[in-house]
């Protein structure tokens, strides 16, 4: 795993690259906007994703997505989840046989309810054990200044896990292998949707006694989601599990819970989207797929359909609080 | 349960003594200091522990053991760990047969390493089924501010967890039932030296994707020790383990945690205990009997070890960090 290729030149995917290089890789970045790569290239800077921080010198960037996959062994696919279908359309033909795929999203494809590690392999037309996932408690400022981190690295080829695992490792960046590739992405998709609701709860003044109960009965909820489709209960009380979720959850800089929070104090949808610079945060996407998925299983996911309710059905926040406050007593 | 007693009335015992008046009960809390007992008789306040808090009529207080125990169903022991069992040692006669004893302390007691439900069967020579333990996401000050919670009702005799979640049930305060009363008390005393962790990760000035990793671990390591000791692993992932955890490390309110600040940015165990106005953090202590039960159990805990080590032996949380961050690179 010597050369590396980035694709998507978010936070996450220029921080990803940023690891990759410092762990002794050739990165190359590739970005959509021209201005972007040639900040890479002339500045070592991405000022609009990860302003003040300075980029190692194996890590180039461009535009030209041929240029970036040729002769690369690992390919990181860092372009949001309900955009990654379409997107790795384009790259496919360009894809060098053999590479490992890594997969940065998080959620469930609207529609097909497939995991992003599903769309790669099916679209890619490659086996499930070419695809690893990254995942963890992994806020991509706080990496990128080189704090120290652990994550997940989850492959259903344990030695490709581990090959990815020594070429990703650095002094602040720690990895821990992992063979269930459904716990974790459904762990990350999870936790956008959690977020939301402790972003909600927090909006609307609550304390961190019921904060703590959204994130432990939400995670309980993906948890016993992840089991019926097949992934090991252990996952969710990992690093990419219980660990993703409380660094978002913790972090002023979590989309999600920031978006949650406008929610809790009464802004609508498009209120809280035009304040988020136009753009909606992940879980109020994959709500509607991960309550989909649950009912699908025969898995009631109350927290994450209350947050479904509150984006899509217009539910208020407050009769949100009310509803799950008020559910009958019982065993835990 | 028409008649309770709460011996103690720190923070959280007269907070716990305000829910179950307000859940109609008649309600006696024995407090040490006669200036606390009138302050809640004559002001219906307890300035000292809850500043600004309205106690309910319901409520009264003494400094008389005799007339707080007499006739009670219920007796709520909210005195610190480590001196439950001489506080209980006077208290033992006075305890009306066949009453409902309930444990509100998180920790292990030096020495004998007993749980502190184990301690009050113990002394008071009662069956374990007649012992309750209540834990989880349960910051006092929030509770007595009647922000909507949850917790967990512990007892091997489910039919009396029920009662005393009937009993303590009010539209704020939300409890579920658990007959693991094992995994209810490792949780809460693990969670004090977790947060010590937290806080000295956080005093040292490292973000929220290690705080998460240490919340994470260290909740892994407490519930390894916890199902060797015979817990039941979900109560871990449940509200009197993490939520109880996430609760404590979230809030700036958290003595464990504000101490482990203190140790974080160098103080020494004499200079934090003196800025926590002369008062060890429970964690400090049961940081020590947690070790020890890991020892004598096989349990590798490296995290706890680690706190203790910076508690008790001098080791810098420099090194601390160093070391838990250099562990070697492995499978989850």
């Amino acid at each position: 795993m010597r050369r590396v290729a980035v694709l998507g030149a978010g936070s996450w995917g220029t921080a990803f690259a940023k690891v990759m290089a410092d762990a002794g890789r050739d990165v190359v970045l590739w970005a959509r906007r021209p201005q972007i790569a040639a900040a890479i290239n002339d500045r070592r800077a991405n000022p609009d994703y990860l302003p003040g921080v300075e980029l190692p010198p194996r890590l180039t960037a461009s535009t030209n997505a041929t240029r970036v996959l040729e002769q690369s062994d690992v390919v990181v696919l860092a372009v949001p989840s309900q955009t990654l279908r379409a997107n790795l359309g384009h790259w496919r033909d360009l894809l060098p046989a053999g590479a490992t795929l890594v997969s940065l999203a998080k959620g469930v494809e609207l529609g097909t309810l497939k995991r992003m590690s599903e769309v790669i392999s099916e679209v890619a037309a490659v086996p499930p054990s070419q695809v690893a996932v990254v995942s963890g408690p992994n806020l991509a400022r706080e990496i990128a200044a080189e704090e120290p981190t652990a994550t997940v690295i989850a492959c259903t080829d344990h030695d490709r896990a581990v090959a990815l695992q020594n070429a990703c490792s650095t002094g602040y960046f720690r990895s821990y292998t992992n063979t269930d590739v459904v716990g974790c992405e459904l762990g990350g998709a999870g936790k956008n949707v959690i977020a939301l609701a402790v972003g909600i709860a927090a909006g609307m003044g609550l304390g961190d006694n019921s904060r703590a109960s959204v994130i432990t009965r939400g995670l309980a909820e993906i948890s016993r989601l992840g089991v019926e489709l097949g992934a090991d209960p252990l996952t969710f009380a990992g690093l990419a599990g219980l660990g993703d979720l409380v660094a978002t959850c913790s972090s002023p800089l979590s989309r999600n819970r920031t978006f949650g929070e406008r929610l809790g104090r009464g802004e609508t949808l498009a209120q809280a989207e035009e304040a988020n610079h136009g753009q909606i945060a992940e879980g109020v996407k994959s709500c509607t797929s991960i309550c989909e998925l649950g009912a699908r299983h025969g898995v009631e996911l109350p927290i994450a359909d209350a947050v479904r309710r509150v984006c899509h059905e217009g539910l208020s926040a407050a009769a949100m609080a009310k509803e799950l406050i008020s559910r009958a007593p019982k065993p835990e």
